[in-house]
C-alpha cells in the first residue's frame, strides 16, 4: 500500500502491545485468574469472557468515498479500523472483550509527509469528515474514538506512524529535528548511536509516539523540574487545515504568548503535528536509586515536600504508598524510589544532601544500594519498576473478568494534599463499593512533584459484572472527576483530557478560556473537523458532554 | 482622589526614576558630558538639550467624557497625562528630550479593585476608547505608548499601581497571591518578613509591576533554567472586556493548552491581569560567585555552552564581552560571572564542578575571592553589577546630547551562536556608521542561558543629531531587527514585544498563529479596546505595522 517500507506491524485491539506478541490464549489460566479475582473482592466466582476475534465485531460499512488520488494511502480493512476505533481506556478494553464497537471510523490513512498530510485535511474539510490523528493509540482517555457526534459525514483515522525518522541533529545545541509518528523505542533507537537520548520514558513508551507525547503533553522520566514533554520542545511543525503552522527553532522566547504552548496539549483539535525540534540529552553516566521506606505516607508526603523545595530535584522521586507498595516492601510501609542522574558529575553531593533530608524526616533506607552497579534496577525499587512495566498486558485479562481496574492521576499543592488524598480515596472507596457492591482497592503514587505539589496518581479496583461494568465504570469514573475537581486539583497532570475527561475539563478551566480556545482553533480549523469532542467543540457544531458532571 | 491612601509619587517623565530622586539640573556638567561623549564618537562639539519642563510640552485637550461613577479615579492632570503617555524606550526619552509628545493619553484611571477595572472596560467599550494597562512604565519597546491608530475615540490608561498588596501567603506549597500592580520593591518588602523572596530582579525591579513582568514574560533573577517569569506563576486572574478570567492554582497540570500560558506574554491585549498566585522561594542563605575572565569571547561562549548543559543550572552565568567589561576587566577579556545559591544546601560541590569545566575551557580565575563574604557583591562583578544598576539614570543625559543609546536582546541556538553574534555586530557598526556618520559602539553580554542556546543581549551607541535622533534610531532598529529574525533569532527574549519591536514579530511568528491568537482576542476584547497595535491587530482595525519591515 506504499512505496515507503514500513512496518504494518499490528497493534493488539483487544489489549496492551503488538498483537504478535500477546500470550496465546489459555482458558484455564483465565478461569484461574478469574476465581483469584473473585475472592480478593468477596464474591463467590467470575467467568471470564474469552478473547475476541476481529470477526465477531459487527464493523459497519466505510461512508466514505476515498479520491483517487488518495487511495494508496488509505484502508478500509475491518481489523484496520477495529485497531483504530479503540484506544486503551477501561471502556475500550472492556468494549473489546464484549465485542462491542460503539463508534466505528470509516477509513485509516498512513500519509507518509506533509503533503499527503494536506491532501487528506482538504478532502475532509471539503466532505464535512471529521479527522482523528493516531500516535501509537496507547490513549487511556478515549483520544482516538471516534465518537464525533452525528453532524459528520464520517471519520478519518490518520495513523503517522510512517513519519518515524530523526531527520537531523544539531550536537552543538543538543537538539534534533524528528518526525512526529515515530514509536519511544525507535526514536531512541535513532539517537543512540550519536551518543544522546531524549530520556522521556512514559509508561506507555513502546506504543506512544513523540506528536502524541506533544499533543497531550505527556509526562515521563523526570520526577521533577522537567515532567511535561513541553520542556523539551524547541519548535512545532503542524499542518492544519489552514496550513503548516511552524514555530521558530528558539532556546527561549519572550515574543507574545508561546506559539508552541498553544499546541501542546492541543490533542488534535489545531491539526496534525508533524514534526518537532526536541532538545536532547547525553546519556547519562553518573546514576543512583535508592528506595526509601515510611511507616506513614503522609509522612513520606512530607519528606517529598522538603525533597521538592530544597532544588536538588532528583530524577527520581517515586512515593508508592504501602498498598501499592505491598509486593516489594511488605505492604507495612510507603516507599520511596529516590533517584539522581548526570551525564556531567557525579551524584553523590545531591544524593547525600537528599538522604540528610530523608533522615531528617524519619525515612529508612540501606545506603549499601548505592554501592550495586544499575542501583536503579536492583532490589525493591527494580522489581516495583518491572511489575509497573508489566502491568497494562495484564489488564485486558482482569477487564475480561469483569474488574474494574483504571487510573487516574491529578496534581494539587501541597497545602491541600492531605485533606486532597483522603477524601479521594474515602469517596472513591465509597463509590466503588457503591456502584459494584463488591470491596474496592483505592491506592496511590506520585508520579512528579513540584516544589508547590505532587502530581498524586491513583489506582483503584473493583469487580463488576462484564456485562455491567462499562456503565459501572462511567459513574466511578464520574465520581473521580468530580472529587477531584471539586477538591482543586486538575482532571489530569499528564494522561491527557481526551473524550473521557471533558466534563471534568469543563469544571476545572475557565469558559472564557475555552471560548478563546474554540476561536483559535476556528482559525486554524474553519470547518471543525479535527478531533472533534476532544477539549471543547468546534464552533456551531455539538459534540462533546458540556456543563455539569452530572450531565454524563 | 481615593478612599486608599497609597502614595500618588510621580514617576520622571524624562528619564529613569522617580521625579523626586532625580538629580538636579547642572548645565555646566551637561555640558562636559557633550563634550565627552562628542569626544569619544569623533566629533567637534555636541550640545546637550536643556532638561525639559512639563509646561514646555503641547498636550492636546482631553478627548474623552468621564461617566460620574469613575470619576473619583481617573485625571485628566497634563502631568498626570504626560507621564503616563511615554514609556522609557529610546524614542520615549528622546522626545521627553525635545519637549514632543506624538501621542497623548487622554485620561489616567486609578481602579483599586476589579470591579473598578470592569467599570472602566465596560465605559471603553461602549464608548470605543482604547485602554492601555501601566504598571511601572518601565517599558523599553513602546509597550504603553498611547499610539492606537486613529479609530478609537480616546485613549485611557489604566494604572494599576493601587493593586500593590501580597493578598496570601502559603507556606506549606510556598507560594503567595500577590495584586499585579505592585512594584519590586513593595514585593520584596511584604515577603520578606515572612522569610520568603520571589526572586525576580529585572534591572527595571524598582520601576515594574508583577503584573508587568507576566504580561512581558519578564526574565529576571535566574541565568539559567528558571528564566522567565513564566516559570513562577502558578494561577492568574484578568480582567477581560468579556468578563473575569481565571485560571486554576496548580503546580502542574497537562489539560489542554495552557491557560496561563495564552496570557502570559500577552502585553495587555487580552485584558488586565490584577492578581496572581506565585511561586515563592526561601530567601537563599548559601551563596557564591566568582569573576572569570576569558581572552576570546567565543572560547568563553563555549564555556557557558558546557555549563549550561551540565545541568548544575548556575544563579548566575553573565558572560560580558571585553569592551563591555572594560571598566572593570581591563578591556582585554570578556568576564564570566558565575554564581551560586540555594535555601537549602552548601553550593561547593556545584561551583567545584562549574569551576572544572570553566578552567578545561581556559577561563581564569582566583578562587580566593569565594571565601569573602557577599563574594556575589565583591570586586569586579559587583563593580560591574553596580554600573549595570546606575546605567538607565545616565542615559537620559546622554540621549540629550545626541547619543543614541540602546539596547536589544535575543536568543539563538548555540550551532548559530558565533556567525549570529559577529553578523550582527558587523551590521549593527555599518548601519551606525552610516547613519550617524560617527563612530559606533556595539558590545555583547549573555543574560541567560539555556542547554541549547543563550539569550545574547547587545548594547549600541552612535552620536546622531539631537533634532535627527529618533528617525535615526528608527533606521538602526529596523536593522537591528531585520538582521536578528534574518538569522533566526528571537525580536525579544524579554524585553517584550511592544510597539517598536512588532515589525520584527511578523518576521519572526507564523501569520496563522497570529491569526489564532488574534481571533483569541476576539473572545475576550470582542470590541478591540485593549492595548491597540501590540502584537497584533484587533479585528476589523488597523493599528499598527504589518507585512516586511521595509514598511516600517
Amino acid at each position: 500500500m506504499s512505496k515507503k517500507e514500513v512496518s504494518m506491524r499490528k497493534m493488539n485491539f483487544w489489549g496492551w502491545g503488538w498483537a504478535d506478541e500477546a500470550e496465546p490464549e489459555d482458558v484455564a489460566k483465565d478461569k484461574e485468574m478469574a476465581r483469584f479475582v473473585a475472592e480478593s473482592y468477596g464474591v463467590p466466582e467470575a467467568e471470564p469472557l474469552t478473547r475476541p476475534r476481529v470477526e465477531e465485531f459487527s464493523i459497519p460499512d466505510s461512508r466514505v468515498q476515498i479520491p483517487a488520488n488518495l487511495r494508496d494511502m488509505c484502508t478500509t480493512d475491518p481489523h484496520e479500523r477495529l485497531i483504530h476505533s479503540l484506544g486503551k481506556s477501561f471502556p475500550d478494553i472492556a468494549n473489546a472483550a464484549l465485542r462491542q464497537l460503539p463508534h466505528a471510523t470509516d477509513l485509516v490513512a498512513y500519509p507518509e509527509d506533509e503533503a499527503q498530510i494536506a491532501a487528506l485535511l482538504d478532502w475532509a474539510a471539503d466532505d464535512n469528515i471529521a479527522v482523528i490523528p493516531f500516535g501509537g493509540g496507547s490513549t487511556v482517555c478515549g483520544g482516538v474514538d471516534p465518537d464525533v457526534g452525528d453532524s459528520y459525514a464520517g471519520v478519518i483515522t490518520l495513523d503517522l506512524r510512517k513519519l518515524d525518522q530523526v531527520l537531523e541533529i544539531d550536537k552543538t545545541s543538543r537538539a534534533a529535528r524528528i518526525q512526529a509518528g515515530i514509536l519511544g523505542p525507535d526514536l531512541e533507537a535513532q539517537l543512540k548511536p550519536h551518543g544522546y537520548t531524549l530520556r522521556h520514558f512514559p509508561q506507555s513508551f513502546e506504543f506512544s509516539t513523540l506528536g502524541g507525547w506533544i499533543a497531550t503533553r505527556s509526562g515521563g522520566h523526570y520526577a521533577s523540574l522537567y515532567t511535561h514533554m513541553d520542556d523539551f520542545v524547541e519548535s512545532i511543525r503542524i499542518v492544519t487545515p489552514a496550513g503548516v503552522m511552524e514555530s521558530r527553532r528558539l532556546p527561549g522566547s519572550g515574543a507574545g504568548p508561546s506559539p508552541d504552548r498553544m499546541m501542546m496539549g492541543s490533542e488534535g483539535i489545531m491539526g496534525v503535528i508533524t514534526e518537532a525540534w526536541m532538545r536532547i540529552q547525553d546519556r547519562p553516566t553518573f546514576k543512583g536509586s535508592i528506595p526509601v521506606l515510611f511507616k506513614d505516607f503522609y509522612q513520606a508526603a512530607e519528606t517529598v515536600r522538603a525533597l521538592s523545595q530544597s532544588w536538588l530535584f532528583p530524577t527520581n522521586c517515586r512515593l508508592i504508598d504501602a498498598e501499592e507498595a505491598s509486593g516489594v516492601a511488605g505492604g507495612e510501609h510507603a516507599m520511596l524510589v529516590l533517584g539522581f542522574e548526570s551525564a556531567d558529575h557525579p551524584i553523590d553531593a545531591w544524593m547525600d544532601r537528599a538522604l540528610e533530608l530523608v533522615a531528617d524526616h524519619g525515612g529508612s533506607f540501606d545506603r549499601s544500594v548505592l554501592e550495586k552497579k544499575d542501583s536503579n534496577k536492583a532490589g525493591a525499587a527494580g522489581q516495583w519498576r518491572n511489575a509497573f512495566m508489566q502491568a497494562p498486558y495484564a489488564r485486558s485479562r482482569a477487564i475480561a473478568c469483569g474488574l474494574i481496574v483504571d487510573t487516574f492521576e491529578t496534581a494539587i499543592t501541597w497545602d491541600k494534599f492531605p485533606e486532597f488524598h483522603a477524601e479521594i480515596t474515602a469517596q472513591m472507596n465509597k463509590v466503588i463499593r457503591e456502584v459494584t457492591g463488591n470491596n474496592s482497592r483505592v491506592t496511590c503514587r506520585f508520579t512528579h512533584v513540584y516544589p508547590d505539589g505532587p502530581a498524586p496518581y491513583f489506582t483503584y479496583s473493583g469487580l463488576g459484572t462484564t456485562s455491567g461494568m462499562i456503565e459501572q465504570w462511567r459513574e466511578i469514573k464520574a465520581a473521580s472527576m468530580e472529587v477531584v475537581t471539586r477538591l482543586g486539583g486538575t482532571v489530569t497532570h499528564h494522561h491527557s483530557v481526551g473524550r473521557d475527561h471533558r466534563p471534568g475539563y469543563e469544571q476545572q478551566v475557565d469558559p472564557l478560556f475555552r471560548d478563546a480556545l474554540q476561536a483559535a482553533k476556528s482559525r486554524l480549523d474553519p470547518t471543525g473537523i479535527m478531533n472533534p469532542g476532544i477539549l471543547i467543540d468546534p464552533e456551531n457544531r455539538k459534540v462533546g458532554q458540556t456543563g455539569t458532571m452530572a450531565d454524563r
